[in-house]
């Protein structure tokens, strides 16, 4: 129902949205399809450790959920699995890389937890194809994706997985993109569902847009694999010197000596960010945008900074990541930990789902 | 492919169709939607019983699988499940009533093996919605059974699901009505597609079309619960008695001294099926035959012996119902251990299929 227009339930939502400022339990996942790039990082990864520790500071351990949706990565790529595993691995490489913590928040894997493939199972039961197939992102995917075969019965009901990936563990909110709202609506209204036909025990969930400005691909487009236009957390030094040298910059200026404008030019967006991450205050910013304005110097300088900015920002990453990678074996135990916490959650959670649709337990 | 013509592939299959002799391990299970008839018994059980006893004869022990199929039973009911639990619990002690034996066969609930709803959503990865939309009992249901919701992910997909519990199994048969047929061309298409894209982890499996005669229903027509023409195994004496009473005859005979024709009459092919299980030989039907054609006896009487031959056929499976019953902790111990043998082949399939999709595993 809900879904019947879901244009206009997006604008209303937009409209109303307040970011939710009272939350106890979060959750959220990301699909190994290849390596993590900035991109990732700062639509994703950046607001779950905000959120990280805002709960912990709040004195709450183990109540943000983070995983890895590898059962996701089949339901748009079955055909080729051959990166699978290794994507999988980078990813938990990645995650305590860039800073999530198992202290604090609780890392798994979403296939080795079955109790998101029996959830799954029993949602398709209530979950009508109608709901599924006016889902936007389905319609959207299965035009954009035309050398991929998602006339699938596990891509159509990737919304039904999402819901037992999120209602399994009573989450307040769901830091999502703004594209994965209409998502959100599908899970409560699954939700809804079962808590009408056989007992309440489902939250709404809300979904939280975060705050983190995201960062454009290197040609100013959204940064996606499928353009080229990413910079990588496991790319070199080389190679992000090399990336940001071939950034498009402000069109107008030609000549070192033309003036430019650096709100027409990537580089001085990422410029803003990196600023920001490494603290380097306002003055550094005011430098650059002069700099340029007045063309007291050229890109190539310019961009030589920004390269080093990122180096900079990017340096205790790579630090943390040759650590995992050469003790792959804490990862593991790590992750073999953060299993065991998301089980045990889910694994109660499922055996109220079964014992609310009556079947019979031992 | 195979499903593009249906009802031809049916014409060639039964044609060509010969009862697999050399076989080591199957499968079937039954939907817990109600108590267990004489239909189901003369349909399904029977023939379970046969498979089991010669498997046992060849020397091998828990190579046949039965199970209860009680996520099968959501697909179609999800909107009335008041009476799953119990309807499970009915089934389990109806299959160790009728002589189902848990030191030769593996006797499990599906919904308590995980490796099923996870074998589901694997092949789910991989299966056209083309291929399920062709699945002639889907259709045929979702004209038949307009009272209740089947547009539902779940219903759409129980071939999924029905996949994962019989490749699961490695099975070399899986006995099944003749309307069960086109679901296991299925089940081979999915497994030849899961083999071809990744590794070759599954084999063919051939449907087994029982040689045990069906029982009709009271009224001649299939026996089922819909149309109130049922004997059940719980029935009582009494309730027999009165069945059996109810029960057409040769129209034709409408005086005790009318001659009638037994071929026209399901209380002589209940004979023929009862005198065959109490081993009552020859000379007993062709008494029944001969007091018919020639009205040495009328309806009655011929209802009475029905009535008298059935009760003496239900009585040893009473005799155990009733122990079960109030041994219920026995029946609860022997499906524990069922769980425990089929989860252990079934989980170590579900790792092959991971490692063959390749995930990261443990």
């Amino acid at each position: 129902m809900i879904l019947s227009n879901v244009d206009n339930e997006m604008k209303i939502f937009l409209k109303n949205y307040k970011r939710p400022t009272n939350f106890n339990r979060v959750l959220s996942g990301m699909r190994p399809t290849g390596k993590i790039h900035l991109g990732n990082y700062f639509g994703a990864l950046k607001p779950w450790l905000e959120l990280q520790e805002t709960l912990y500071k709040k004195g709450l351990k183990h109540t943000s959920y983070f995983f890895i949706a590898d059962y996701h990565a089949l339901t748009t790529g079955y055909e080729d699995v051959s990166n699978l595993k290794e994507n999988i691995k980078n990813m938990m490489i990645d995650f305590l890389a860039v800073g999530l913590d198992p202290e604090k928040s609780v890392l798994f894997v979403q296939s080795h937890n079955e109790a998101h493939s029996e959830a799954y199972l029993l949602f398709g039961m209530i979950t009508s194809i109608k709901l599924l197939e006016r889902n936007p992102t389905y319609k959207e995917l299965k035009e954009n994706l035309k050398e991929k075969d998602l006339a699938t019965y596990g891509f159509l009901g990737y919304p039904v997985l999402q819901t037992a990936d999120i209602l399994l563990y009573d989450p307040d909110i769901v830091p999502v993109g703004i594209d994965q709202v209409p998502h959100i609506f599908i899970t409560n209204e699954i939700g809804r569902k079962f808590n009408n036909l056989f007992k309440p025990i489902f939250k709404e969930v809300k979904p939280y847009l975060s705050e983190t400005p995201k960062l454009p691909g290197l040609d100013g487009r959204k940064m996606s694999k499928s353009y080229g236009n990413c910079i990588y957390l496991s790319d070199s030094k080389e190679e992000i010197l090399k990336k940001v040298r071939s950034m498009k910059t402000d069109p107008n200026r030609i000549r070192k000596t033309d003036p430019g404008n650096p709100e027409n030019c990537t580089v001085y967006l990422y410029h803003k960010v990196f600023a920001k991450e490494l603290n380097l205050g306002e003055d550094f910013l005011k430098e650059i945008e002069e700099g340029c304005k007045k063309a007291k110097f050229g890109c190539v300088d310019c961009k030589k900074k920004l390269a080093q900015n990122i180096i900079s920002f990017l340096e205790p990453i790579w630090e943390k990541r040759n650590y995992y990678q050469t003790n792959f074996d804490k990862v593991l135990e790590i992750f073999k930990e953060g299993d065991k916490l998301a089980s045990a959650y889910a694994k109660e959670k499922v055996r109220q789902m079964k014992e609310a649709v009556n079947l019979f337990l031992f």
